[in-house]
């Protein structure tokens, strides 16, 4: 059976999510997954980035439908969008790009919507109205080309690329986890690069960070640096919260610096 | 496969949904929908509007199995309502009417709980050890009538109706989501009604509104009336949470008067 | 079609619930249910409290994956157990086997790592690349003597058994649910030892409790004791919240006294 997943900042506790379900259950067999419906009101980044580290586990076949969409109604467009055998259905605002991208060469198309959306079509929630009866034609076989014309540039929201230099890692915070992880978008064989002892430099500051393999590595309390579960180099406390001991947020920018002798 | 939903005020976090749904899923075969488990605790009213919001948009043959019930093993009778080709298994305590009305003429029968509980009944906890088998019965394909004696005047806890004047439109709060909206009961189509510029009265003042059909329109951090999802006014802020800009909660009255030129 | 359930401290907005479910709907045909990813982080008791109370409800031939796992990537072995015709997944610290000795007579089982890994095995996230994969290897039928060689201890963390004595019970506080009843670990049916009015010792103090049947009994604010619905004394308050009313927290000692004429 096909697979569609749900992710929206909704909310967990409104009714918003449950109204695609039934309408997805209405027009096609499928099963349904959520990854959340609480990514922060209106946090197209934060969406992006659990899309893209989610949409490489799922199975070929299935359709992601994403929706956080501060510009419903408006003339931000529709769009459905096929990458690496799988699809994304959601509003172009920059929230499907980074998944698409991570899946394969992505082929993007602007939803024909008079052909797809339901009757009335509300202003407030093309979630349920629009891309849910997507995400459930394209469940049930129809070809991506059927979905609408297609885009040759849809919005893109990129972080900045990481950057290294002699003993020098640099990148951006793309995600928090609930037990204060800091998660970077630096790739975490460029590690190896930094031998010996580790500084992090962060908007507020400097702090001393040893390199690890598991959150259990070192003392309690220790700050740790290691390769996290998507392959990018993390920031951890043993016991701990990075996110409590560090002052730094999903966006900011951390330099890692080595401070030992080189092997070199 | 039949879908059966679940909303309870249990928590996300306990293991009272998954206790419900290990049993749904010993007894039937059947595809499970969370709407959510968060509504407020012993949130009668907050359940009720949720249930009713989402119940249209499910297939025919849906059993929503749905329990806000503080009191659960008192004299307050178990319920199970057939309604527009659907079914609603819970209390009789207000919870299921407003959602059964949604869907058509409602038909209500008292549980027979001896033919249907588990043994041993947990006075505690008749969502697993009463509704939980009743829903999974009628999901298996159980006429409504064999699930006991019909009920003439189930328990109906009912919104004051929305009423209208000379440009003026008076409702009721029914929610307020995620996002800070708030959703009224004043049905959407009366806004033609008032042309001209809206004034909002709630408990704590008055308030300039602007109509709007997005909540995108106008500048940011304007105050916007708008025909929400579910077809009522919704009263919102461009970019912001009207939940933090008006002082008002589910149940007290708003009032949207015009305070422009009429077009008569 | 077989059931596999979830539970984990991931925190329901992470992608890492999502993430194992991905990798089970690639590697099998199954019916997933969540119990809960907001466990404590590190919380093995309490994930392991919740997983013994919904183990029970679930039908033969269930996987449990359950994933609270501080130590995931040093020593700490990863488990399958199968007990009562169902079976468990997670590591070996104690989260697994208080459901598995509620279901039956466990044998455990250490995961052989090299057959069952994804390729990478992140050090981080065995519940994905580790556990996901065995539990979706037994959902299709792999034999549990498969899985890897036999534990002959496992890890257990276990509570203090419950105690009794002429008019007086005491146990442990176990859990605390969303509606603020206290769970203990007495069993229910030894309150029909202490006939008349009850006094509740705790490490705050003493307070008066009525022996009662349902959440409703009594006059409202009353605190009760009564037989919660896994069969064990809770501690509750009518209309309110025992965890508001005491201070009294999981893993503290509670003691029933009785103060009234005796029966006998």
């Amino acid at each position: 059976m096909t697979v569609i997943t749900l992710l929206s900042d909704f909310g967990s506790s409104s009714p918003y999510p449950a109204e695609m379900k039934g309408v997805l259950l209405t027009l096609c067999r499928a099963t349904i997954v959520d990854i959340t419906h609480d990514v922060p009101s209106h946090g197209i980044v934060q969406g992006a980035y659990l899309l893209a580290a989610v949409a490489p586990t799922f199975p070929a076949g299935t359709v992601h439908l994403a929706v956080v969409d501060p510009g419903v109604g408006t003339t931000r467009r529709p769009l459905a969008v096929a990458s690496g055998g799988q699809f994304f259905v959601g509003p172009d605002n920059g929230l499907l790009m980074p998944a698409a991208r991570a899946m394969g060469v992505p082929r993007a198309f602007v939803i024909a919507a008079d052909r797809f959306a339901r009757r009335p079509l509300a202003a407030t929630f093309h979630g349920r109205d629009l891309f849910a009866p997507v995400a459930a034609a394209l469940a049930s076989g129809l070809p991506i080309d059927d979905v609408g014309a297609p885009v040759s540039a849809p919005v893109e929201r990129v972080w900045q690329p990481p950057t290294r230099a002699s003993g020098m890692l640099r990148g951006q915070v793309v995600y928090g986890d609930s037990f204060g992880n800091l998660v970077t978008n630096i790739p975490g064989e460029w590690l190896g690069d930094l031998p010996g002892s580790l500084v992090l430099e962060h908007p507020g500051g400097r702090a001393a960070v040893r390199r690890a393999v598991t959150y259990a590595d070192g003392t309690r309390g220790t700050l740790v640096a290691l390769v996290g579960s998507d392959g990018t180099v993390e920031i951890a406390v043993n016991g701990g919260r990075a996110t409590d001991t560090l002052s730094v947020r999903v966006g900011e920018t951390v330099t890692l610096l080595h401070t030992g002798p080189t092997s070199s």
